[in-house]
């Protein structure tokens, strides 16, 4: 029996109008990019109207009745469509609840919130004054609360859930709080240890001055090697590096400092690492929601594992010491792979989470998570935030900002309404550790292939195992499809161990 | 009485459809450039499906029972708008009848006919081989024939003239005859004699190898002076020059050949006068039809007044000369003014439209006009085009090109469905003699202004009286506005001869 006419026409249906959707985010996303990285200062009112246009039809679209009424019939007959299809009506079903679920009225102020707080904050940031950020920023929080309210009556979960849910489809926050926890008895007493076993390091290289254009080169090469298509995608400068696009046209950015070249080749690790997956996302479902991303803790894994774990070993910097020598016009001890290995493992307490290294970063993040609960169940107020802050660093890291910029205005997500984001840059790190550890298992050579420029063998494990399966599993099931195992912090104890402690890595 | 209050509320709910569907024209303007400028080479399936769902959506809008019900209750309260709101309305229902006109299989067999069309002629052109492209040609002229008998039906004109309508609104096939009638007598001798006067010039300047990226930095410069503003738009590169996008956010493209500055130079005006053009559309109707170009006679006037009438005066080259020498690095008698402004104004028989001079240009425009209406009258087959094509060429010119590729194959216009088109070259040039004459009777500064690098009187003579008037009146109308009389071939008569026998300009 050909499987294609027992297809439900109600679900071939939603295929189209999903289709329609796909596309629209797709336009949406050049145009981000474009305002980002192309477009004339003084074209943004221009650009607001297109962004308002487009948003309204994805809107309209999932909220209209006709899809209403043909997620009911598909369902009705979902016993006739096989796992994929299964799957992705699930999640049209999900996608359908939840833009259901709020109404027009907070989705507006929501916007109208979000988009002066991003102002005031910018304005509080540059004048380090936090004060000038609270009374927005109380109003963001006071609406997504609503809005966690909503959706948790909705979705059967807490408030707080809900708004994970949103980067983490169906995360639980007591799972997130048992792994927090787990971390805060490993970080703080092997941060001390590490800065100890490191005290005799010879310093980090000079800063030398490496013009942009040439740091632009090497991260192509290296984008390059590393799999990054240049037939279907590009690489850009904007302040904030990013990656958006659809898989055939993916737009990744990055930012360079002139006087330390880590911070660019940090960043465009992390984003091929984004690229990557999308790149491999399942191209028979390009345009579907099955086909695409499984959240944000798989995609900042995918990142993390670039950037945080095969970026900082010793044999990735054989790789690239030489490409570094030659593209930069760089040589000497200095430049030399252990050297460039030494200063970017090389762990201190500092201020800035995106500056941060492997092992603080997820102190930095903790701090984040914990206020946001605090603040979600209302014992934070907003104007406690920075008291809150430094407190925390203080017990955290051991030291404490001199000022909110270096603080509590660092980040923009809060001000943008990215409640419950947090967590799955540390989740995506444990993940990224737990699936190289298997990788590893599987591939035994992958090191040794990397040392020599082929990331290949990585590449092809992380795409059977991640990348080609889109969003068809959960979470729970994809890594344990992948590793054998559900999300632990294990692997993760045992590579910073092996790699900062008994340097066996 | 309160003018706000009587407008009645059918025409208001009009002319938030119409923001959007020009929102939605932004959007596409933007994916085009970013496909002819910025995008991989192989993401053109992604662009493809992005801009067919905008089309639609355009399409879908215009389409709409809502619109048709609106466009009467507002005409049944015509009495109540005032002149811009008139006219705006006007322009809605004609927008609204060539929508409704062409029935949906018509245009998708267009589309398709016109994408086969475009890939024939490329590689006819490469292949130099006509035959490759006739039977995908074919199929463009028989279904814009049958668009053409549509539209004639439903317009009450006649068919050539609901193809030049696209374009050229309004505009009557007898009166475009009756202009190249004028322009045939008064060119081939003209020619004649301006090669026999020139004939004893020094030779143009040798062509220097200039680097594009000091020819764009000379280019940005030049904009810059006549007013085009780079907070409000961008100039790149493109292998086919263009104009592109929203006023407030234009996109011009250019491209420039090593070998010849003026190449490049002569693009980048006639897209300036594009630009500029959009730039000073009345601000207040920005998102409506009336707030947009009067149709391509003004627009490619404007274009034509910058490249082929100001481009080409000693005037701009004593303002330009300087700033040539300084940032190409040139020197020496070959590059001053006088010289620069002989080799802008030398006039040639040559086989290539694009590169023609001022005065040959029209008789290139003439032979695809004839031929135009001999096919569409269906005197000419398809087949016969070559032929054709370069007897009117030898009688126009007096000479053949030796292959197809320099001859019929050396315009897309055709292939890509652009029939009626070409004229509005023709009336451009003669529309922006007939501007230019009364811009220096209105203030004869203008061109002392210009030698030093003073753009401003002539901008805002034309935004006076050509760009802040939009579509606010018809082409006849607007030209006897600006300067006392509807279209005529004299002062492009008399500009020629000052110009190029008398030497008195």
């Amino acid at each position: 029996m050909n499987p294609k006419i027992m297809t439900p026409r109600a679900y071939l249906k939603l295929e189209d109008l999903f289709k329609k959707i796909n596309v629209l985010h797709g336009i949406a996303a050049l145009l981000r990019w474009d305002a980002a990285v192309m477009m004339p200062k003084g074209s943004s009112f221009i650009r607001g109207d297109q962004l308002a246009v487009i948003d309204a039809e994805i809107h309209s679209l999932i909220n209209s009745k006709r899809l209403s009424f043909l997620l009911d019939r598909a369902e009705a007959h979902a016993g006739d469509l096989d796992d994929w299809q299964g799957a992705n009506l699930v999640i049209m079903r999900r996608l359908w609840v939840r833009a259901r679920a709020l109404p027009k009225r907070l989705i507006t102020a929501l916007n109208r919130a979000t988009v002066t707080a991003d102002q005031r904050w910018r304005e509080a940031k540059e004048s380090n004054n936090f004060k000038r950020l609270a009374p927005a920023l109380e109003k963001v929080v006071n609406l997504t609360r609503e809005k966690a309210e909503i959706l948790s009556l909705k979705m059967g979960v807490t408030p707080y859930e809900a708004l994970l849910d949103e980067y983490d489809p169906y995360r639980r926050s007591e799972e997130v709080e048992t792994l927090f926890k787990e971390l805060h008895h490993l970080l703080p007493p092997m941060i001390y240890r590490v800065i100890e076993r490191q005290a005799d390091w010879s310093p980090p290289p000079a800063h030398l001055f490496i013009p942009k254009v040439r740091q632009q080169h090497l991260a192509r090469k290296i984008m390059k090697t590393m799999g990054f298509p240049f037939n279907n995608g590009r690489l850009d400068e904007s302040p904030h590096p990013f990656t958006e696009g659809p898989p055939g046209d993916i737009r990744m950015t990055t930012c360079y400092d002139p006087n330390d070249i880590m911070k660019g080749l940090m960043g465009v690790l992390h984003e091929t690492g984004h690229a990557l997956y999308d790149f491999g996302l399942p191209h028979q479902w390009i345009h579907q929601p099955v086909g695409r991303d499984m959240g944000m803790t798989i995609h900042e894994s995918q990142a993390l594992l670039m950037e945080m774990v095969v970026g900082r070993t010793r044999g990735f910097f054989i790789f690239a010491a030489p490409l570094i020598s030659r593209i930069l016009g760089v040589s000497g001890e200095t430049w030399s792979a252990e050297s460039l290995y030494r200063q970017a493992t090389r762990v201190k307490r500092s201020l800035i989470r995106m500056d941060a290294d492997e092992l603080t970063y997820l102190e930095h993040v903790s701090v984040r998570f914990q206020m946001e609960k605090e603040i979600f169940t209302g014992h934070l107020k907003v104007r406690q935030i920075p008291e809150a802050w430094n407190e925390l660093m203080k017990a955290g890291l051991g030291i404490s900002p001199q000022n909110d910029a270096e603080g509590c205005l660092q980040d923009s997500h809060w001000p943008h309404g990215y409640f419950g984001y947090f967590s799955t840059y540390a989740l995506g790190l444990l993940t990224a550790a737990q699936l190289y550890q298997s990788a590893l298992q599987a591939c035994p050579e992958i090191p040794r292939e990397i040392q020599t420029g082929n990331f290949r063998p990585l590449v092809d494990w992380l795409t059977d195992n991640i990348y080609s399966w889109g969003a068809r599993k959960r979470f729970t099931e994809l890594l344990k499809n992948a590793t054998g195992r559900g999300l632990s912090i294990d692997p993760f104890k045992s590579y910073l161990e092996a790699k900062y402690l008994t340097d066996t890595c």
